[in-house]
């Protein structure tokens, strides 16, 4: 684990998205409407979202624990598949990227083990940091 | 939570692949010459996967606790990209397939975490059930 | 701990139902209207409740831990208070009782976190156990 | 998440009081002559309630995980009532109240694990803040 | 981890004992007083230990979860010594060596602590499997 | 638990010693040649001992949560013994002694779970604190 003793705090912002494919527009329209028959599934994912992103450092070995200052989950709909966005901040001496792609996971995986008895082909196809801020390396990745 | 007091048990086996692509050439070999200088970056994965597989019922609302009984994790390199391959086993009621997604996504994240200092646009392509056996619905996903 | 390994599996299943003290009509009606700044209160709290569920013996420490094969949430607005129900269900050689009463306690705290910033009175009125089956002392609470 | 980075650090307490109902005397004398056969009830439940406290956020989602500076468990006897307190303190952005109210509900929850065997008619009587102070709102609630 | 799937559930038993050694008899005084300042060590120590025997699989990473169906956890004062003993139960395809190997060692960790504040020399004095039954390997470890 | 609200942060270090003892020169190659069947030890040890240290407060009631700063993990081999060494950093109200000893104790027991196979009297040797900087009482153990 990188030794980060001598680092200051600073404000630090991440976001991160992933994308969940479904295989018909039957799926998205049980989404929308609320008829998942395993409950609501966009509201359920941004539990376990909230939940994932604080739980970052329990799963991954070298994450340093830090201080989850605000986490945002939204969800946006394209044709067959969601993109979901999870946005981190902390006051601390590292970044946030990595809880923010945790949650997308999560979130991900949730919504994924909710429509998997009604579409077996739904998928989870990518999860990719969007953006940060503060730290020495702060940019927008471009061709979002 | 569906309810599976009904069901009986049977042995299930799912596998899901997730890909981690890399940016650069530079990356692929740090990997496999294990110079990573976060530490061996497949092995902490590894550890990382087997962990992660058990915690899925703690981080998915609607997951139900099963017995894991069997864990494989493998890597294969691509070109600039490594597909992780994990491979879960029970003897339950249900299936053990987002298991398996919850635990590509761990190993494809801790890859990212470690791969993040030497490689800035790392980023997962794709996690996805590959095949599943057991319970009603034996099938393999075909164009893998 | 109590040793169970000479006891034998049946069905078991446990309700618990807690009650949550809003202070004013105001609260109800942003609860139905779903018009809560912290979120979908009802729904947030059911994924916290599933979550809390198959936490139990992370928390209590002479519990077993078992196979929660089925929990189900409802709530029931009265006046001004909220009566959630937790349904457990297991195959197991012990009761769920205290999962039930442990899923109640987390659902009824989600939405005392949530409430809070709206409703400065908010209290859990009780938790209780209402009936519980199998074993050797089935029975339902009368005065419920 | 409400979104806590612009906020500043003051010393925070909050004390929770959880009241569990036993249905006989034999009970109350048990507990106070050490004598329930699931072990000492008192110290048990105390050792669940630090442990609970601290594991507030991984099972609220709203919550913001924060620096557990001091718990502190106290019990009183009331005829057939065991009045359960629990202080906490920080100093951070946010207060302790729902850290306070969980640590109350896993001490009230561990008592009535325990004392199930030999009362079947425990019950959780009341969860609630009994006062906080830090913050823009200190008070004490009054009919304490 | 190791594929399990084809093995039979049997009756298994594992025992484990740590010892924590402590530098003057007065350590030893307090502890039998129950006048430490942070606690009563004993119950506290346990109550740990009962819980650190379920944590078992979320921290090692080869190791199955498995039904704990017994633990029990006794002290003997040998001089300036104390041993600790875990024994667990289970009836799976799979032994609880390492269950009972880290719930000594949660155990000892807790009395170290606890005792640290009044004995700055305490330490943990090794931590092994006593005897095991059960399995194709039962055996009693000779010279205890 | 301490109260611990009225001290000030400083760079707090600790350092934890585990001994692994195996009973035979082939387990000791074995380990050297990385051929343990269930896998790398060495890297899986690290890898459950830097989850380990920050589920420290998870596990021991009394210990405050703390933001781990940094982990270094380290091996040395003595004849057949097997000396860890686990370092731990922070910058915080109280020291970091019981983090450092709960890595050491889950690197040790995982690599007593990976060795079990192939060697059957694996044990724990002794676990404990080697050396400490920052808060009133530096101090180096001397007979190490």
């Amino acid at each position: 684990m990188v030794d980060i003793t001598h680092k200051i705090n600073t404000l630090r912002e991440a976001t991160a998205i992933a994308i969940v494919r479904t295989s018909s527009e039957e799926t998205i329209k049980a989404l929308q409407e609320n008829r998942v028959p395993k409950g609501n599934v966009f509201e359920m994912a941004k539990a376990a979202g909230l939940l994932g992103v604080k739980k970052t450092p329990d799963l991954l070995p070298d994450c340093h624990p830090l201080p989850i200052e605000y986490t945002g989950i939204e969800y946006e709909i394209n044709g067959l598949e969601i993109q979901i966005s999870v946005k981190v901040k902390t006051i601390y001496k590292t970044g946030v990227e990595v809880e923010a792609m945790h949650g997308a996971s999560i979130v991900a995986l949730t919504m994924y083990d909710m429509l998997k008895p009604i579409d077996k082909h739904v998928e989870i196809g990518m999860i990719k940091l969007q953006n940060k801020k503060g730290g020495k390396s702060s940019y927008k990745i471009d061709a979002e």
